[in-house]
């Protein structure tokens, strides 16, 4: 990005937002197991949104005029020695359009001027305790009350802004794409029996590292596909075996990411009982991708792949009955328990720090029925959005024998068929998907997806 | 480790720590670019010698007469449905060798009650904001007066007990090393002009996470070895350059680290004025090993391997005068600007959150002098004691500029022969050693550290 797409991006915000002065901070380094060893560091996305400068201890105050200072820390004389020579905050704020710059300890007092002088302080929710406690020190707010503090309005003009997605923002998704596909094309190659779930996301995540792009969540790469929440990689790859593998890059420099999930059979060879639960999967995306454009919100399309699945799963003999009233009922949640997908962008779950803001209209509000409430995304679609389309259907036991203990939806469910798939484990596909004036178009190209294609791929 | 090794331990410290309740706060998630989308979760070290559990959201409590409870959150029923079948706390506590649990929300009230009764709450600073923030709330204390409040008398303690490693521990200090061993030995088989830092850094990463060990550091793969905080990887490796690698892995379930550094020569073989001060490093190494033994401190091994290097460097014309009057002024930090090492264990630099406490005696304090200020670890060395010992020559141009300018020690130090080595970069080797009874012995074995090895292992 150059430095004008970051002023007018600022310069949008300041109309969006009337009065008040609006601060942005950056994120500081993470500690993991003492001060001096921090994670990998990792920018806040908004600050790389209006600022891009891709270091710690950062801020930006955009002030009611529409001026900006860059804030940061001052300069060691022995940085050029530990560190080598590296642009300095006046270089940094020159990329970002700025021509304001002060050490980050000047920032206390300008805040506490502009008060003085009844000017607002617009700040998002902080989300990291770094941040809580630099603000409270910034601001004089006692911690507790901060995230309280925070300027809705602000958050719902960035989530505006944002959430509409500009040719730059997409092709830096792309290169994310381009990454994941040679990292699911390494794991097509090495998938057999024998090996580890964390052989699979070793080799995959080292393809991340080459290209230097850090991995935007920690994958899954389970055999135990309908375990949803599971980041270990302890478990052998046996014939029989599904391999679920869901993974995301971000591409520098504004660190746009991939979401992709592909479920590979250990074999190289779908069985028949999992071609008939995979293509229902397929089945769901494809429809849901087909019916995705700027006249249906995504809670639409999320209800398109949910009567799919009843439509398949009744094929199968696992649910019976009304597609529609068991969709309204809720009843394919036994198997497809989670939202159709979410917003990505600069974060791989695009903005989650501001909450139900980017996912729900004013006046709209999460379902409380189970499965439903996890939809992340409910709004109408509108060209520029991208999103993640990645259903998913899953045996879980735990929740089978919950339901049938409870007799619950037993009008839609013959719970002795759906027993005979214990042990089968679940399957999710998952690409991400550009909303366009007319229709969608799936980002990146040709992760292999087909029953078809992925046996091709395997074969060897 | 079996439960009766933590119950010992907490004895031990009990015994140690006369009276007052004993705090120990686990980690929580450390949030990445939004709440939900955590970095990969590491355990506090103090919880992990003491309790062992590496989950989120634990603290125990050791109370004034010695009994022991162990707080955590509460089983939601769905966590078996996200997370499958799952240990739960009392599984936890029983495998620490504790019989008493509680909900992590009962932990305020009994520490409010502990502080009506007059009993003193011992704990650690906290050096992560998500700590001081839990910290504040369970303690009633502001978050600007908990690093205060903190209590030296158990650090004290715990480093004392935390700085001897028992057989059990080097063992899986061992189990480390043999992880970096085949991450070196990549690195051996693929190091050649063409390919980029982050090349070798993603193969090796790949190692690691194909054993399930995390990285204990953020590892340096750089032919800028002379910028020595350096975790970027995006260099084309070419004829004639010397890659640094310092990188090392934790082992499960302690999480103890590996902490090695080799220079290699991307042709495959070292020019000769390369071989000249890899040789001077190699020597300050092994004489430094050679010295090291439980009567004499670190400071004393820095100091031989400081004089190795003057005299090594007198040898190819770069210093001069009079050795021990050299090493006095602190003229060889010119060239090696570091110290010798630092304690490794569950740690990589061990229990650095305490300070200064782990590597200084009371009484003793560090130097101000440019070089040996950096010296992490002066203490006389003990029987059980793991240190690295990793020597380095750089030569960095700013700081010889400097020098030069300033005209520091040119008694020592013959710049315009200096000046011919800019642009040489730096060399560093670095293995684990433990102090025994009588010497110390090199943990890990077999990762080629001489000239001819290390040619020899790259030869193809």
């Amino acid at each position: 990005m150059n430095a004008s797409t970051y002023s007018s991006r600022r310069n949008h915000l300041r109309e969006a937002v009337g009065d008040g002065a609006i601060l942005f901070i950056g994120q500081d380094e993470a500690p993991r197991n003492y001060p001096a060893n921090p994670y990998p560091f990792r920018q806040d996305s908004h600050f790389l949104y209006y600022v891009g400068t891709n270091l710690p201890g950062m801020a930006i105050l955009i002030f009611p005029d529409g001026k900006v200072t860059m804030y940061g820390p001052g300069e060691d004389p022995d940085d050029l020695i530990w560190h080598g020579p590296h642009p300095v905050l006046e270089d940094h704020a020159r990329a970002a359009g700025i021509d304001r710059t002060a050490e980050f300890s000047a920032l206390g007092e300008t805040l506490s001027n502009l008060k003085t002088q009844g000017v607002t302080i617009r700040y998002l929710p902080p989300y990291r305790a770094e941040a809580t406690l630099k603000l409270t020190l910034l601001l004089g707010v006692p911690w507790f009350e901060l995230a309280g503090g925070a300027c809705r309005d602000l958050a719902v003009a960035v989530v505006e802004q944002r959430s509409i997605k500009t040719d730059e923002e997409v092709a830096e998704m792309e290169r994310a794409l381009a990454v994941s596909k040679e990292m699911y094309a390494q794991a097509l190659g090495m998938i057999k029996p024998g090996i580890l779930e964390a052989d699979v996301a070793g080799a995959m995540q080292g393809i991340a590292l080459r290209h230097d792009m850090p991995q935007s969540f920690l994958p899954i790469v389970s055999v135990r596909g309908e375990v949803l929440h599971n980041n270990t990689y302890t478990n052998v790859l046996k014939d029989g075996d599904l391999l679920l593998v869901d993974s995301g890059v971000e591409a520098p420099p504004g660190f746009y990411a991939s979401d992709i999930t592909r479920t590979f059979p250990v074999s190289g060879e779908y069985t028949d009982k999992q071609k008939g639960i995979y293509q229902i999967v397929l089945d769901m995306q494809i429809n849901a991708i087909a019916a995705a454009n700027p006249r249906v919100s995504n809670r639409d399309i999320h209800f398109i792949a949910a009567r799919t699945a009843v439509e398949g799963l009744k094929g199968l003999g696992l649910m019976k009955g009304d597609v529609d009233r068991a969709v309204e009922a809720g009843a394919h949640a036994l198997f497809f328990p989670h939202g159709l997908g979410h917003m990505i962008g600069g974060d791989v779950h695009d903005m989650e720090d501001l909450g139900d803001l980017v996912g729900y209209p004013r006046g709209d509000q999460r379902s409380k029925q189970f499965g439903l409430s996890f939809l992340r995304l409910a709004k109408k679609l509108r060209p520029g959005f991208v999103i993640t389309v990645e259903p998913g259907i899953y045996f879980v036991p735990a929740l089978i024998e919950r339901w049938k203990g409870e007799g619950k939806n037993t009008d839609f469910i013959d719970f002795n068929e759906v027993e005979k798939y214990i042990g089968f484990g679940g399957v999710r596909i998952e690409d991400d998907l550009l909303i366009t004036e007319n229709g969608s178009r799936v980002l990146g190209d040709g992760i292999p997806k087909t029953i078809e294609d992925v046996e091709a791929a395997m074969a060897r």
